[in-house]
């Protein structure tokens, strides 16, 4: 257990390569959380739901890292608003890494002296919450280093690799079980497995590509209201839509942003920073469909998928038996389980260990800042 | 047919009774309609789909009136802004009364000589379009009048019934198809009988009543956030919401304004214009939750159903093998389905002969002004 | 006295000619109010400052009506929204004009047996408080009435008079007095005659024409940022304003909405409908510049004026020694005093009797509905 | 002109002692800027303004920090939006420093060479532009560090200095020559010299101090329409403001938030941090009211000033014969001449030498974040 800690913790830190220290604190929207707060959050959890109750003679490192370091957990108290995260020059990079280490350290001590098991399931959670902020926060970097225009050049993480050849899996009608099995972790979003039946339906191996998404582009996809749900249609025209997120067009070509600077869109790679509007009417442009949830997890294994989260028809909804954890803990998925559709797969900004096919990810309508793309299906 | 036409038409008329001038024009908001539009766009329903194109000679009540009252379909050409339709006093309430005569004229003249059944489809699509608008028609008037400080009294429509007394229905698990089946109308939504496996579960004979939903309300439910959803407490914060819809607190006293006028909260009727938020915290709340649709479909039979729609805990998605219409009228359902919650049932101002188990009503999870209640389910 | 109140009051009543009982309630923004709301809003002042106080065994002519049709004055009490105007369909149309007929009789009454010529003044101000508001009936109607695509045509109260020739009239530099001298009425916000030290400069006899400001949206008036302050370019941009309001070009032609109908603008007409910004932009582009209100007022008798609320480049502050009434009636005029420029003049909407030189009309810089225009002055 | 140039370009290096690299990127609204943005859009003027079209040879630092550093000059081109300078983490604050060095020694080489003096009235507006962001640093500072619940500590730059006795100074009316007269320095909005005539009044000699203020507050002061512009109002009610910026109230005691961090309220010294509105509600409640800037600066020479910018019931409009300069140095005054009140005086933040009392400063009635107080004057 102490080495998969550190590994992790260490994971986090490795991620704040060629930052430089006024990176951190950049948030461009609410949305989007700076650098430095989701070191320090993730450092919180630790602190909040491990040491401070189980470690006798625990030393916080600082009263108020409480206060400023919580996120949604309400039965926790008080918290800076969301929109002001960005506003915290101090503590500074330098006293977060420190936090980090002084937390690290008494981890370490703990872990090393502790026996007991019962508190196995609560750290397990605490470094899948933290894998699952190293991906925000390569996620949210990118939208916030977006916004210079000097396009800031942090490194290559591989955001547009090559796609094999398109080809339909075909899946029989039936009852199909859904939920996670096995011996590991998961969510408790994932837990309750239970039986759907499904229709024999045709699933693509691999996500919708650039070259393909381009082509609805430039069939005028962004302006034909008649592929677009209602909603869809007043978000492109409100923001005034007509590219994926990053992208620019330059004398008809296409360019994207990346976490490595300014490139050509590849067109042989996967398409991605797309909103479920946009999947949804590019699948119906194409003539097909998204998949659900459970015809992407019945069909999970015959799939090439990992490198983008694939938008499902599915709203993101408690599977039969749901059952909120007590206490703060429990704030973790249950509350927002409305006006989110649900995501599968896995991306490759997602950290190594933390993707599994019953893995249910979740954002608005809107949300395009995710390594995201699309999977089609037809019957 | 004719006669059914009529009466559709004519129960239209009927439900202005008791109506000013001044109050034909009113909307509170973008998400209502003025009781002059509605009179206006049903008959606009069959002008457009039925008398333009297929009865020979007719000649258009005004050429405005197409612009004027499209509502969402945009596959006609352009639309008076949703939130100006309150800025119409053109055409007069009288012109209204005209342009309904006129085309009522045309439609008896037409469907008298008209042997052709192929038409049969999208009449009875208009007539159910109409009746779904006589809901609206009525909700939408009663939202409008409540800014009123008279508190405007139009009539008793009958919107707190008694409740019976509660008790639990048991039901078992396994296959159940859902789905509309049988020779009559639905909409398309309704369509695509499909198999969904269910656990065990049992729901409650009756919706809840406003005596319970008071006692969530003085056990704090409205100010305790381990029961709302993320957005839920959000919506309740930034709207400082206490109450239902249409509720006032007077000393220790509640209040409720009807479109007969400000009553007494009756404690033994079901508690309504209540938003899915609410709905879920109530449930919360209460240790149980909200049913699925497939659950109440599943049940519906030996419910006591009728009086509220009923919040469920699905979100309003398409079934299996759903597919738009092709034009106009395909933009009936489909491109609603994100981002709203489905409710099933009926409620005291449903029209007669516009329901039945398989409908699938449906809004945002914060709508309040709809009669909307709640239904408890417990596994 | 008893005549004069009559002839306003009849005056205010003969302004709704040719309106539909639809027209009386709408309410196209918060800065203007329903047909409806100032008929009753006028006969409010009357039953509220003088009858009720002054009148033994006055009866109100209902109870409610004191909370409906207060506008400002918070001493009174609470007040209805300024946004919710429009949503009161009750009281109808003819409760209103019975409540001015009842208040009317009872002031007729009153009138007749009134020998005490202490409450001259508080109905002189009744009176003129009317009369502006006859003004606002016309140019919020024209408002209201311009959102419906029918554009309707209630009748011509002359908007576009002729101009004269212009020319430039010298003003010698020095001391001149300003503020309201002599024997009638004038509001608090005239008083306080004061001199004020001028330096020489040329004003013109005329209001700039359609003509002139065509030449300026011709000249990319609109799109030249030099030429404009930084809110006004804020404004132009964010509305995306083009031209003056209720202006169309079709065709390379310009069309205009009047209250009687629409009209091809007349090159020789002063232009009308322009924001503070407008007219400071425009005499950016001419060359010239704004009067002060003094410079206005030191002219005046050399003007042609009257067509046109001209803007002048003059806050909206106290003269010396300006001093608030005691009670309600003081908040008429002071608490304005920031954030608006004053407007001299009259229009073709201003009632008879009701202008003179000394007269500061306000408005926020954005201000486009009053029929306000343009003058030029050089040094 | 070089030593000059050198002192005022090091005074605003030397008010970024004891910033954290990461303080300087924070913007907290979109009405303050980064400190980084302040250090780099100063050197950016010299660059742009001097160097660029008079030094021979001399090479941009960057080509993109035009774009980056122009702030409102649209003659210059496109820029940054006003509200996202905070999201440039890039470039760095050691690359900014690295810029003002550059510019800094080429400007050192271009002023010994230099023999024109035709340039050094740009050279003077140079500098006074960035005393003039000197102060804008620590108020801008001030304000973004003041959303940190860590309350940041800084310096103490004597925010709070105590007042003298107060007393009233009779000034004599009659006319007064108002405008900057003298060899030095001035901006172009105090040119033209010109006659004003004053009416008698009796001016306080200090402004009004915290112990005065609180006294308004305990009466009441917030809560009582009466007291306020109508704006005002609002804006106190939309905003829920019931105490002076920064000033928090526990236990019935008042604390501020300085850059010295968290400080007890001296009742002896000049209230601050007050809006148009609050001084314009302080001074009606104490039965006074504020000066216009012409009765200011004509008893300047008897008045203890030079704490607190004063508000004035002035609003900020141009002298007689005002000329706005041409190109982009004409855009520094002229067009912020609407919707703005002036501020006569300087405060305990303001640069050595950059005082005056001809100086008009203006912001909007509603701006809080200035060191600004109140003045009282009585007729």
């Amino acid at each position: 257990m102490l080495n998969h800690y550190l590994d992790v913790r260490n994971f986090t830190v490795s991620l704040c390569e060629n930052l430089q220290i006024e990176d951190y604190g950049l948030q461009a929207g609410e949305f989007v959380s700076p650098a430095k707060w989701h070191l320090a959050h993730t450092t919180w959890f630790f602190e909040t739901f491990v040491l401070h109750p189980y470690c006798p003679n625990y030393k916080l490192f600082h009263p108020s890292y409480s206060f400023l370091y919580n996120s949604y957990y309400n039965a926790i108290g008080e918290r800076v608003p969301r929109n002001q995260r960005g506003l915290m020059s101090r503590p500074t990079v330098k006293e977060v890494m420190d936090y980090r280490q002084h937390v690290d350290r008494a981890m370490a001590g703990f872990l090393k002296d502790n026996t007991d098991t019962s508190l196995d399931d609560l750290l397990t959670l605490g470094l899948h919450h933290e894998q699952q902020h190293q991906e925000l926060f390569l996620t949210d970097l990118k939208h916030n280093l977006s916004y210079n225009p000097l396009l800031p050049c942090i490194r290559d993480i591989g955001e547009y690799p090559a796609s094999a050849p398109q080809q339909w899996i075909n899946v029989k009608g039936g009852i199909y079980e859904i939920g996670f099995r096995g011996d590991g972790f998961c969510y408790d979003n994932e837990l309750g497995v239970h039986e759907v039946h499904l229709e024999p339906y045709a699933i693509s191996n691999v996500p919708v590509t650039n070259a393909e998404y381009i082509a609805f582009i430039k069939d005028g996809g962004y302006g034909n209201n008649s592929l677009w749900h209602s909603d869809g249609w007043a978000w492109v025209q409100q923001h005034n839509i007509s590219l994926p997120l990053y992208w620019q067009s330059e004398d008809s070509e296409y360019f994207v942003y990346t976490l490595d600077g300014k490139k050509k869109v590849d067109p042989d790679s996967p398409v991605c920073h797309i909103s479920f509007y946009e999947a949804a009417a590019y699948s119906e442009w194409a003539g097909h469909r998204l998949p659900t949830e459970f015809e992407w997890e019945a069909a999970a294994e015959f799939l090439d998928w990992g490198s983008r989260w694939e938008w499902t028809q599915s709203a993101y909804l408690p599977y039969p038996r749901f059952q909120k954890a007590p206490g703060a803990i429990g704030e973790y998925n249950g509350k927002f389980m409305v006006n989110q559709m649900v995501l599968r797969g896995a991306s490759v900004a997602t950290s190594p260990n933390h993707s599994r096919k019953s893995y249910r990810n979740f954002f608005g309508a809107e949300a395009q800042w995710q390594f995201s793309g699309i999977r089609l299906v037809k019957n």
